[in-house]
């Protein structure tokens, strides 16, 4: 059951708004809390996932969608390859099971990145496979927006990478 | 799956060990979060667990332990009462899955209830069934305890409650 969860995210959310008074303060904040978890959470998910090495930023982009956000968010972003040089992809989410119990941003808050979590969480666990990115919200439906999108730029390029591991 | 509710409750905790330098602060502070969700939570759990009204205090000391501690948390505490008047109960956890990522307190945190969010997270949705109730702990093995020992104290009589309802 993820309401609880839901729920202790939304007084985490909170609380860091009663402590900095400026949106991009518990963005930031957000953003360095789950990349905290993220590397922590990475030996959980591959443990229990027992996937194979991505062979490329396409397959880790997939994996992230189908498994990571199935098995902790219960929900399957669809992905997209949004760069010509295969390195840039969105995760769209119809629905973001995090902003259940919200109803929409205060006026005062309307820079508020609520879910910054998840992309801390992202990079962190990442950084733990040797992938630097850069993962931001690119589209938010509590923003307004029709959807809820996260980015995510791979930093080193795919030759790099097995080059490295050779 | 539970860990990243388990770690991101960790960023919480830590947020308030930065924000206030007392463990009783950041205790009451857990507590009073917690009674804000266990307020929203019990439609969640009222809706999902379609369980028929309880009719004395022991059933519904076991209705939190046997059905809401394992629908949100994975987990069944055994569950005693403590009390020859009938209204105090213990919840006993042999595992208690929110410190699954904490080695122990730090020195300088002694006295901090690590898990006090789940005592205010009863307390609210007792409250929102007719029910006022003291809930701490007991015992707590990040403490050095032998177990985690939840304690919950009903404050009105049966018969109030039944003349009440009448």
């Amino acid at each position: 059951s993820r309401e609880l969860f839901v729920l202790t995210y939304g007084a985490l959310v909170a609380q860091l708004c009663k402590d900095y008074e400026k949106d991009e303060d518990v963005n930031t904040c957000l953003d360095r809390m789950g990349y905290s978890i993220g590397v922590r959470l990475i030996d959980d998910f591959l443990a229990r996932s027992a996937v194979k090495k991505c062979r490329s930023y396409s397959e880790t982009a997939d994996m992230i969608a189908q498994v990571a956000f199935k098995m902790y968010l219960g929900v399957t972003p669809s992905v997209s390859c949004s760069s010509a040089a295969g390195n840039e992809f969105s995760l769209i989410l119809d629905k973001n099971p995090l902003v259940d119990f919200v109803e929409e941003l205060p006026a005062e808050r309307a820079s508020l990145c609520y879910c910054n979590l998840l992309c801390g969480v992202i990079r962190g666990a990442l950084e733990m496979v040797h992938l630097a990115a850069e993962v931001t919200f690119l589209q938010d439906r509590l923003k307004g927006d029709a959807v809820t999108e996260i980015g995510i730029k791979f930093l080193r390029k795919a030759e790099d990478r097995k080059h490295k591991r050779k």
